[in-house]
């Protein structure tokens, strides 16, 4: 993997990664007129949460039309897009509507705890072409994000002011997304977020309980049962859990604990990306159409305590639980944090692995 | 507030409530064809968390023709709906299609914990009105549901196998409401919902911290602040709390702590009463349209400890941040459980203010 830093006019960082190396004449692009970015921090004294107030962010860019796509390549140097029109493979930049940000202004005073959201809110352009999808992408290219996701676990993870950082997809209008051109995101928080340290709490206590990992042992389990694995080899695989909360929910893991994509050797990360890409196919063949998911990467928090606990893993959550029926978080998952699901996780495997079948057969 | 309890052919309850006294000669009617529900928990080890599946909902009633609305009191006999034509203001019945349910078979082995899904689903008919809404029924009829809610906390949290009870209200397609007919829900759950221990386990520290409620702190605070206060009396209070995850979230509460609604007297239900509908009404006046929420209230557990850190409130979580965007909870919310807003509670607070003078000038 190549590797260029570069800095927007603007100020913000952009890096470029590559199969081959990344010119050395290229010049970071920016879009005009920027807000500065004043997001703060507050506590959330009943649920015992911090929730990010970034005001800058109500008027970004919100479905534009189809011809301004400002994660494509700048082709004219006088209407500026987000990354160069050189040759690179996948970009990284930091959000122009940033919740979190290196420099952050001090928090107002309140009647409750606030800090400045510092941190990274960092853009992720899986590839230059704007048609596609992740799971569309050549495998190499896939290899490519995953070593670039745990260069920016590494070097995000590195800063001491920067506990947890989080990679993820949004994907498809159904879950939000302004912008249809195929990317993701890095949120670097200051804490580890509450999800995250909520399983590393249950990861702990099975460690110090059996002397072995939670999700490796669920792995196992879920091995020997084999009902809900929709793909495996020797180092990866991707299976519906038991305990799905969407119904076509797909975890996509190495088989041996590893606390983050950046301690995964290549033949494993090869192994992980082969298994993402597979897991994210077989959503796009339930009904032969895009399905739109949140995508999120759990790994090891980077503060300084050691987690023999953490297991390197990705959640996908689809949107939809039948063709055309969303599924709405309301009353019991919002108000108790109680999912209530309408599909079994072993019939949903069965349909992914038909539609894999059905592919595999009009191929 | 007078009440009448019936059985359904289909052996479903159904409680009647009236300001005045119910006929004694009327019959619980049920829709035909109901598939037995066998509704089962399973643990998700790494949340540390029940879910629950229910796959007898999957073809539950969506969106049904106008013509038809189960919710209706029943104009013909042989073509019966869930509640009856004689006279009621609210009407409650065990849900057609549960995932709680009183008598749940056993739960299948698996890889993971299992348990019945025992504990209830009830379905509140605000009204025997299809058109309407909550916030616009009279303050007296308002304070019927406040008691119906009361009774109903009391009644099922007497049942050994439930700790805790939680009405809600889905309202609006937005949110995935599948019947228009004004009507609300009560889960009855086997356990305390982890949102609900979560915000106890903060209440419990901050009392045994300071030796005061918690929410009776905040409250205290919001009212020296006053910037996100919309309606306040003796007795109750309606606010945006400083924390908001939502842009218009309000929050609506007895400014004494008390553990449930069952533990307020006469005068601070109608206090209640009268700050939730005002609230209800405000986020209806924002842009003059139905604003679609859900409505959660947070009670204490009915396990067999005391709760004096408890202090009853409604949480209405609005789906829109904008005229025509609906906040999407995605990577950061889903996948890290840390909510980023794009107003200030400040903001929203004279929004809804504003609303309310405009109102009362209209009117």
């Amino acid at each position: 993997m190549h590797k260029r830093r570069l800095i927007k006019p603007d100020g913000r960082a952009l890096i470029l990664y590559g199969r081959e190396p990344i010119a050395g004449d290229v010049e970071a692009p920016a879009p005009p007129n920027r807000t500065p970015p004043a997001p703060h921090l507050r506590w959330h004294p009943l649920r015992g949460e911090w929730v990010a107030y970034a005001t800058h962010r109500q008027d970004r860019t919100f479905l534009p039309p189809a011809e301004y796509d400002p994660l494509a390549p700048t082709r004219d140097p006088a209407h500026p897009t987000e990354v160069p029109g050189t040759a690179w493979d996948v970009a990284v930049f930091d959000n122009r509507f940033p919740t979190f940000t290196t420099v952050a202004p001090e928090a107002p005073d309140s009647i409750v705890a606030t800090r400045p959201a510092t941190g990274a809110a960092e853009v992720v352009v899986f590839t230059p072409a704007r048609d596609g999808a992740l799971g569309a992408l050549p495998l190499w290219h896939v290899e490519l994000l995953v070593d670039v996701w745990s260069d920016r676990y590494c070097e995000l993870g590195a800063r001491p002011d920067v506990q947890y950082v989080m990679p993820f997809e949004n994907r498809g209008v159904e879950v939000g997304v302004t912008l249809h051109h195929p990317h993701g995101q890095i949120y670097a928080y200051p804490f580890v977020p509450p999800v995250a340290a909520r399983e590393l709490e249950q990861q702990q206590h099975h460690l110090a309980t059996h002397g072995r990992g939670l999700l490796e042992d669920l792995i196992a389990a879920e091995l020997r049962d084999g009902r809900r694995v929709v793909y495996v080899d020797d180092d990866a695989l991707a299976f519906v859990p038991v305990c799905a909360r969407w119904a076509y929910e797909l975890w996509v893991a190495p088989r041996r604990a590893a606390p983050s994509l950046a301690a995964l050797d290549g033949g494993q990360r090869h192994a992980f990306a082969n298994a993402l890409k597979t897991a994210l196919m077989l959503l796009d063949g339930v009904w032969q159409r895009p399905m739109p998911y949140v995508l999120v990467l759990h790994q090891a928090p980077t503060d300084d305590a050691p987690h023999p606990e953490a297991h390197v893993h990705a959640e996908i959550y689809p949107a939809y639980r039948m063709p055309g029926r969303l599924k709405y978080l309301a009353g019991s998952e919002l108000g108790g944090g109680v999912f209530t699901a309408d599909t079994l996780p072993e019939d949903t495997a069965v349909t992914l692995r038909t539609a894999a079948r059905q592919a595999e057969r009009s191929a």
